[in-house]
């Protein structure tokens, strides 16, 4: 009846000191003062949760890459307040909101209010690849004049 | 370009006035005390998430049921202290430490620390049903001083 798979894993004040702090990403694309932590589901014994909860952070200035997928996101904002492109429209978020991006919408989230912006975001463990805009998918974002003067690519 | 699915629902203080409040169960478990709320994976045009994501909260003195299931828990504490049972072991947890409870291990949350207990559970939307322990796996889980003390059935 032991089952040693199960586990605590200490945290505070939007710090887990034994999980490692990741580059968000190092593909090239266009991002700013944004961290990753996998929270759970990459940790040892943790292989049969098919959901991966990651902890993001974007310090004040910064913003996450304008992407889309397949896959959709279950967003919990932890920390602060920012603003969210979904699609063609923009949304401000604050600590508590939850954020659902559907599949194939662009959305990128900015630390835009002189503070750092914390969330969780939970995704399947097996996804798709985002994908960046083409031109004339910017051409199109760009149209609508809240978002061109958020957005950041 | 437009995707109406994606969309930001509102919170505040570990309250989201547009998503239900449910009972935590209805099946006559043993449980004190606890609520329940899906964030996202319910709400209309989240059917696209594999996942579910809930935030329960256990008043002072309450409990969750003690149960087990094959699927695996993602726990993120997100507000107050309380103590978790996880198999045979007792753990203590606060706003911010993760939990990972694995498959088939009995697991029961307390918010024994005087103070309200909150966190999201991360669960596939498909999943078995939870299944209450037999009258030797309690006797097993009682063999253990501070399992014993702190079980609720």
């Amino acid at each position: 009846m032991t089952h040693d798979a199960s586990h605590v894993v200490r945290g505070g004040g939007f710090q887990w000191p034994a999980i490692p702090l990741r580059a968000y990403k190092n593909d090239g694309s266009p991002h700013r003062d944004i961290t990753r932590r996998t929270l759970l589901g990459e940790g040892e014994g943790e292989q049969a949760l098919d959901a991966l909860v990651r902890y993001f952070e974007i310090q004040a200035g910064g913003y996450s890459t304008l992407e889309r997928h397949q896959h959709p996101h279950a967003v919990v904002m932890l920390r602060g307040r920012g603003t969210v492109i979904l699609g063609e429209r923009v949304e401000p978020v604050a600590a508590f909101d939850c954020v659902y991006v559907g599949p194939h919408c662009f959305h990128q989230f900015h630390a835009n209010a002189g503070e750092a912006l914390g969330f969780l975001c939970v995704v399947s463990r097996e996804r798709d690849r985002p994908q960046l805009p083409t031109d004339q998918e910017l051409e199109r974002l760009r149209a609508v004049p809240a978002v061109a003067q958020l957005l950041r690519v």
